[in-house]
């Protein structure tokens, strides 16, 4: 077994007894799970649930609480049992349905399923990384809020992880910037049981992890073992006591500690132990009770609700103190912390998009996504901007941008070159609360981050993610840089509304719509190259907003000549639209252009409207400067999509277009041939 | 300037001087480009080009020459310099192409467009994790190939890296492999420039580098002046003398070192210096010809052709007395590097297919994935497996499986959980040559390794992507497990070909195709659950090569009768496209069902082809369980999609599908609506 480790096996008692049952007992019944994570943990949480994390079971969305991540969250039954036992919202009948049907115990911990997840785990190493983005919107906001006598913001993060968090690439962000950002309320738990679901780890993860962390600036407690609860409670002490760092406590633990014949072996990792093995246990750990039967006086040592109770009540006592002396700080945060946009909102919009209008200018959209922040961010201290070193070429600064730092708050983020991590952070910072991040990378390295913008979408987030140079316009870099099935791709992730604007107006427009999306996040796909300004009536503007709609009809449109074609296009491929539409149109072909900058958005509109702008049988050519398999759903097989399904070139941005054949020319010919 | 971090300037020369003449000068014509790297990095560069990379210019593809990757890709001038410089088949009519469509020298590296270079960098961190590769697939050889007296494989991998490498995640994952495996031959240079793009690095990049990489069990060289020629020399002794360990040697650079009013600036990193500091460098460096004129006795000082062919040569005598000792090691290894396949392989595939056919098998396709390795393993000692954690999910051992450690090789990776570092090692590895990497995880998790994937495809190289638990069939674990838009976000990538199979015959198929495939890499998508085994005559057997076929016409089609629809389906979903096609035909309606394993294989067929499989103007019906969009490309407006457009949910399979509609009843009902 563990000796070469040196890992204490622990004492058992009925307290991480009712623990270590809840998840053998579940995971059998479900006949799938894992349960060696709550088993080798439950000695850990016990110490840190009963005697120090700060919740109310009764309100889970209590702005002061401490959060807490279990990152390895394929052993789920781990924090749905300490919820039960704590006295949330989860009955036993809950535990029973363990990984059924719209039940809210999901195999995986599901933000929104149930009362007390956090954050949704299960990716690897992307709970820590959220946690790292909650701990830093605390930090953020108690520089915003607090006020001397006054820290109405002042909780921790806790975080529970294991060896496959750590061998993910994600952690090194996560934990460099943490390091740098000296994230003092932040308390990791690396569950070091030394199995991965391959076996022992020595083969393929040999890292001297309390080596790697203090390399980052952590605060490292070494050598704990994880199954006693005198060194656990010494060590949180510790990470209590270290307020400029973050602290990682390192917890030697027997994965499965309580299962006799199977424990310390990757047996128990992702399997039902099976009823011999179980009953087996029950002697083992002196759990003498019936499967989902916690005797009163556990339920009563665990139960978190009288103290969660004082614990809130406490907290509004100060403040109500605190809303006394700073009545419109307090309204602030109780706005920003409910999500709500200000009042004023949507006036605001309204008068940031005439000036656009009334300015009409050509520029890049990058360029405009920054006029768009610089016109609503003023509006808006809850927004939290960011980029992946990338901020001068995403854009992503403005006038009033002060960057986040370990002395000092601030309201716009230097993530580095860390894509991934920058992405799973901000999911941290919305799910936290208080705060709207946008971050940016250049549009290829969405592919960096794809996992974290695919759970901001399935966590329904309010995350606005800033993409950059947006196709082979941004020329000489390359097809290592040039986008072609990334705006596609992205389309594909469900409840994700990616937004590819032509011009300045779609461009605010874009931004205002991401915005006020409170149930899920944004992709705004930028230009790096200059692009038209667009005439358009009100209408058209309103338009906008339903993610397409007629942005030109030929102007010699009529009974005798009638409407022959659409043109769908995005982005800087509008500009060709219009060009081929006014070709045509001295030919005597009549086309309506179609605008999509969001086809997401356009799909979600009603049938008459989309039938209004698409009229049946009309012929159809998309054109967009990327794959075109997406495109047929809108012009089908009769219709034509001019796009790019291959590589791009290294060359200056003009030349590629050409040689590519996205052109005026090619719109033109391609309409011809679908009207002969 | 950098007195704080006591970095001692460069003293010019004439031959570091042709490095930063061209990098300044190629940089201007193009008006785009990255002069900082290549500055900063000059004496770096020359005294390991000039005097330890063992290559011959003559032949880039010598077998045993030292790996040489620039994993700074943005800073493209410096390896084209030094290409240029040493004598490969780069003129200086190429430099002055830089960045221009199909010049030879691209913005970034990219591999098959520049002789000497060796991978296709720009995207940070994977570089370097490529190189990891090169150095893994250099012991792995050696250890197969060389005898007692017979080093036929013995050469270092060098890389060249900057912060940004060392920011990116996958440069965690890279490197603590690369420490675990104690790969001696690999020499990382870290160009500590402190400078990224936002600017200096201490506001967002604060490691410390050197603990974190003896925390992976690298030898660290600390503290090397990189513009010091003696001390970086010293630094590559040590790194020569060091065997068992990978090294990396931290340089203390200037970054564009030599422009003498932007040294040290961001302002060099990524645009042109400008004539008037062209002029000013020329004059600080002491560098006084035109614009692309080297002198010849600077030429002749970088020249190494000569060395370069001395070296091969003496390698080809070495070979040759190798290959008289071992005829037919020599002949495999001839074979190997040059990428063919046994001479039997079609008849082995034959044969393999044959038995697959006659057993028939209802197993899932992830264990008729493995039974497809187990068959073609044995011929092919070139194939090295690997999963990244989940070897006993994705079922990639098989019974000659040798796991690969710091001891010895073998023909098995066991990558831990690092699924992005495990595709771009892979990608070295078959840059590398004389092996076939397959990797393996959750086809999920090909998200955490998307850029990865698409370079491989850019780069054109065999790589074969094993990826399980490929829809909502996996259950219990729930939609942060589930694909839903995975497989058909993967057929987006240009060159990749995706493989869904829908039983133990199509999965055979595929796995050849992927091994024969030497211009690309593929996906395999296989299920976690058990599918029916189809019959098929042997043309049907033929065509599943051909991406798309008729897998079945309804049993009563007939003039009296005719077909009435096409069923396109894919992997777990073919069974109940043959279940529909046999309700429709009990309700007298004739329709044809397709397996479309692979789209991009399909629509690479010829125009007939496609056109006798999908007929024109009979409706079509597609169902897949993932999301919809790319299927209209077949279907067309008038077709229908049974599919899945939102996230899944953790329950058992089977009723997953029932809850999301993706049933026989769906299809049926679906066919009778567009015969309607």
């Amino acid at each position: 077994m563990s000796s070469s480790r040196n890992v204490k096996p622990p004492v058992f008692n009925s307290l991480t007894g009712a623990i270590r049952a809840l998840a053998m007992d579940a995971v059998q019944k479900a006949n799938s799970g894992h349960p060696g994570a709550p088993m080798g943990m439950a000695e850990i949480a016990e110490v840190l649930w009963r005697h120090h994390l700060r919740h109310n079971p009764a309100n889970p969305q209590w702005a002061d609480r401490d959060r807490f991540v279990q990152s390895n969250g394929h052993g789920s039954m781990l924090i749905y049992s300490l919820l039960h036992l704590t006295g949330y919202d989860l009955s036993i009948d809950d535990l029973k349905n363990f990984r059924q049907l719209h039940s809210r115990t999901p195999g995986h911990p599901e933000v929104g399923y149930t009362p007390g997840v956090e954050t949704t785990t299960g990716p690897l190493g992307q709970g820590i990384t959220n946690a790292v983005g909650m701990a830093l919107a605390e930090k953020i906001l108690a520089d915003s809020f607090n006020r001397p006598g006054h820290a109405i913001v002042d909780h921790s993060t806790y975080v529970f992880l294991g060896d496959g968090c750590l061998m993910e690439g994600i952690s090194h962000e996560a934990c460099s910037l943490a390091g740098t950002w000296g994230l003092g309320k932040l308390v990791a738990f690396y569950d070091d049981n030394n199995i991965s679901i391959d076996g022992h780890v020595d083969g393929w993860f040999t890292d001297d992890t309390p080596k790697r962390f203090e390399a980052y600036g952590w605060h490292v407690v070494r050598d704990v073992q994880g199954h006693d609860p005198v060194e656990i409670e010494a060590a949180i002490q510790a990470a209590k006591a270290e307020t400029g760092r973050p602290t990682l406590i390192c917890c030697k633990t027997i994965i499965g500690a309580g299962a006799p014949n199977k424990q310390d072996s990757h047996d128990v990792h992702g399997a039902p132990l099976g009823a011999a093995e179980i009953e087996a246990a029950r002697a083992y750990i002196g759990w003498n009770h019936p499967a989902f039967e916690i005797p009163a006086d556990v339920y009563a040592a665990w139960d978190a609700r009288a103290k969660g109770a004082a614990l809130e009540t406490e907290w509004n006592t100060r403040f109500a103190a605190y809303a006394a002396e700073f009545p419109e700080l307090a309204a602030e945060f109780t706005r920003r912390t409910a999500g709500d946009l200000p009042a004023d909102w949507a006036a605001h919009v309204e008068s940031v998009l005439a000036q656009v209008i009334a300015k009409g200018e050509t520029i890049a959209t990058r360029k405009a996504s920054q006029n768009s922040i610089e016109a609503y961010a003023p509006k808006l201290p809850e927004l939290l901007g960011g980029s992946a070193d990338l901020a001068g070429s995403n854009l992503t600064l403005w006038s009033g941008a002060k960057g986040v730092s370990k002395a000092t708050g601030g309201n716009y983020v230097y993530y580095g070159v860390r894509e991934f991590g920058m992405a799973a952070i901000a999911n941290g910072i919305a799910l936290h609360g208080g705060l709207i991040p946008y971050t940016a990378t250049f549009l290829m390295f969405s592919e960096y981050a794809r996992n974290a913008l695919r759970m901001a979408a399935l966590m329904k987030l309010r995350q606005i993610f800033v993409f950059t140079h947006d196709s082979i316009g941004l020329g000489e870099d390359g097809p290592t840089h040039q986008p072609v099935e990334q705006t596609a791709s992205l389309r594909l992730i469900p409840n994700m509304d990616v937004w590819r604007p032509c011009d300045t107006t779609e461009s605010a427009v874009a931004w205002a719509a991401a915005i006020e999306r409170k149930n899920g996040p944004s992709s705004l796909a930028f230009s790096r190259q200059n692009l038209p300004f667009q005439q358009r009536n009100a209408e058209q503007v309103e338009n906008i907003r339903r993610g397409g709609y007629v942005l030109s009809e030929s102007g010699n449109a009529s009974q005798a000549n009638p409407l022959q074609a659409v043109i769908i296009a995005t982005g800087s491929e509008v500009a060709l639209a219009m060009a081929a539409q006014k070709q045509l149109a001295d030919d005597g072909i009549a086309v309506r252009v179609v605008s999509m900058p969001s086809t997401n958005v356009f799909d979600r509109q009603d049938g008459a409207y989309r039938a209004d702008v698409l009229p049946k049988g009309l012929p159809r050519v998309a054109v967009e400067a990327g794959v075109t398999d997406g495109w047929y759903k809108y012009v089908g097989l009769e219709g034509a999509v001019i796009g790019l399904d291959r590589f791009g070139e290294s060359a200056p941005a003009g030349e590629l277009f050409k040689y590519f054949g996205i052109t005026t020319d090619a719109v033109v010919a391609a309409v011809k041939k679908v009207i002969a």
